[in-house]
């Protein structure tokens, strides 16, 4: 294939064919095309799109990129759930065990990424001892021992994405829905989950700043799944303020402990019943079941147990649970200035300041400060008096509580 | 200077300041930015344009990225002529020395160029012993003998131009007006000369296939030149139809000199007439005096006079403009199936078809067979009888007949 002739052809807003995609894909992988075609090809998708069948064709090359891992030999049904990501999205902690004391079978393999907060992966790395880097054999062993294991994609999962995603990374061509909706989509498929829940954020902490913007990505990704074979929903959920009331790693482990405890913050525990319970519903729960299924399971403790046992099971130290993480050695206040209700509580400052303070990382393969990151003490809604702490910023570096606290300043609205 | 920062900017189609483009520029120069974020920001450029402030800057940058030629010690006012291109477009190889017998000084470098034929400098080395890389003391040493020279761009001329040319050749970002008149003027400016004619062909031989693109095209870079502080106007003109009736280098050598002999064909006369006679207003030559002073150069011999100078003076044989240079060895005609009128001429056809027996290059570096190209017996408006020629094929290759003769078959209508 000449890439050039595809490059010009997308171009000029002409449709690309399967066979074009599959071999652009192939050369993607193999490395043999020129990464400034790839660059020059990816910003002119940027700017003419894909159509769906394009899109289809493009996430189903780069599912097969790699390794397509399949579940068959697991017992039930096999779900999927991926959020897009936003400010103290710790929902795959809780949804992944409470789905599976639900009966669902959860091979779940996640991503580290770039972000405010590591990602899923990072999270559970800050309970001493967990192992997320699993050969295949031990991935279906551990799902086939709990009903849950949630592990690190491995480099052969779907390395056209890895490639591209890297590529768009440096070249200002993230932000393309159908080039996002591929790439969310390939390891997805790729995972080999028989039901997809797809979790789209948007707000101010979320990449889909709007609510349109969110519902084009959601039917897009859906419209791959379903081509796809897969039974697949995606909801549209609100990221203008952070989801509970904690951004960082190991903070937010324990706050998803203490949701599956039973306690916790309201609005973390009622996305999160209402999550499991799309996920349920696609893996043919009744459609009233459920909602009330998944909260017996958080308060009968069984939820909280899976969770114990994924952890002990992928050679985690579970006794943190309960004992707590170590604390950050520096833990600095944020006061309110004046009392009145907090009418705002911007989670895109929250997170920078999160990453800020160490709980991210900028550059791929940097660590992160498991025990950075905000605690925040008062949401929207909540009255607040002058003088009171509004958060508290955790860091093992003191130098950078002044751009955390610069980056949360006229974020906090008190009306 | 954050590459990705600019390419995100121009994605959105912000505009970028003079200090931003000129960093990008000497990371371009220096090699130090990655080829994949220049990839994918000539990509931007391409879909959001650049607004006229910014292709002012990018050309002048450009022009500065290298040696910039000064031209004041050589004597009277200094013209340069550039042509976009088009299919028998050897209007250089006469304008130079003529407009040079009329008493301007012509300082002119000149490209080889990818195309249906090589760039003037390669038609010029088909004169036997021209020498085109010169030194710019014996540049300037020419021009101050014989008030003319056409040399080859060295490579430190506008150097920036050549890394971003050869990134857009091959990654689908070529046809962009503000790109393609950044890369024309920064040459031209950093040529020195002080007026400067440019010629914007349009129509099926031509890069720019509407007038409107044309027109669009001309606009930018007379913009450019004047924001420079250069004397700078622009024709448009049609090449539907090859100029001439040679494409091919040794074989337009020859056609040039015959204009210059005051005999050739009457659109190529008529063109570099109408050329020069701009040239010279340019030049400040009082309107109604320029158009009959050329003739008068023509008719007198001092132009073509002045070509045999031009030709002694860089070491080239000028004998074979009077004896006739070599025959390619195989030659061969196209016959008119039916009797009628020539109605159409294709020049992109023609100019497709001298490329593939030899005379151009696909390759930068490649060799053209300088006796390769086609002949044409007629042109629109000439009657023809079935079985009369309608051209000739001329190539060192046998086998690239097959080949031509396809690429013109259903291109010269006979109606």
């Amino acid at each position: 294939m000449n890439l050039l002739d595809l490059i010009v052809k997308k171009r000029r807003g002409h449709r690309l064919t399967d066979g074009e995609i599959g071999t652009f894909v192939s050369g993607v992988t193999n490395g043999t095309l020129p990464d400034y075609q790839v660059a020059a090809f990816l910003m002119a998708v940027c700017f003419n799109g894909l159509e769906r069948d394009e899109t289809l064709s493009l996430t189903l090359h780069m599912a097969h990129s790699g390794k397509v891992l399949d579940l068959s030999s697991l017992p039930g049904v096999k779900g999927d759930k991926h959020s897009t990501g936003g400010v103290g999205d710790k929902t795959t902690l809780i949804i992944a065990p409470l789905a599976a004391a639900c009966g669902l079978t959860v091979a779940k393999l996640s991503g580290r990424g770039l972000g405010h907060t590591g990602g899923t992966i990072d999270k559970l790395e800050s309970i001493p001892g967990f192992q997320t880097a699993l050969s295949t054999g031990q991935f279906m062993g551990v799902v086939q021992k709990t009903g849950v294991c949630v592990a690190a994609q491995s480099a052969d999962l779907a390395p056209a994405d890895r490639v591209l995603y890297e590529l768009r990374d440096v070249t200002g061509t993230v932000d393309s829905i159908p080039l996002i909706a591929a790439s969310v989509m390939s390891k997805k498929l790729a995972s080999g989950a028989d039901c997809i829940l797809l979790d789209v954020k948007c707000g101010n902490g979320a990449f889909m700043k709007t609510r349109t913007d969110a519902q084009l990505l959601a039917d897009t990704m859906v419209s791959i799944g379903r081509g796809a074979g897969r039974t697949c929903h995606a909801v549209v959920s609100s990221m203008d303020t952070p989801l509970g009331c904690t951004v960082g790693n190991a903070l937010e482990v324990w706050e998803a402990a203490e949701i599956l405890r039973g306690r916790g913050p309201a609005d973390l525990r009622d996305c999160c019943l209402h999550l499991t319970e799309e996920l349920l519903k696609l893996a043919s729960e009744r459609s009233g079941a459920a909602y009330p299924k998944a909260e017996a399971r958080l308060a009968d403790g069984s939820a909280y147990r899976k969770f114990i046992e994924l952890v002990t099971t992928q050679n985690g130290d579970a006794s943190v649970l309960d004992r707590g993480f170590a604390k950050a050695p520096f833990i600095r206040e944020v006061i309110s200035e004046k009392s009145g209700e907090v009418s705002r509580l911007d989670a895109e400052a929250v997170g920078l300041a999160a990453g800020a303070l160490g709980a991210g990382r900028k550059v791929k393969g940097d660590p992160v400060d498991f025990s950075a990151g905000v605690v925040l003490f008062k949401k929207p809604g909540d009255a607040v008096t002058a003088g009171e702490p509004l958060c508290e910023l955790h860091t093992s570096d003191e130098s950078l509580f002044c751009e955390a606290e610069e980056l949360l300043k006229g974020h906090i609205h008190v009306g």
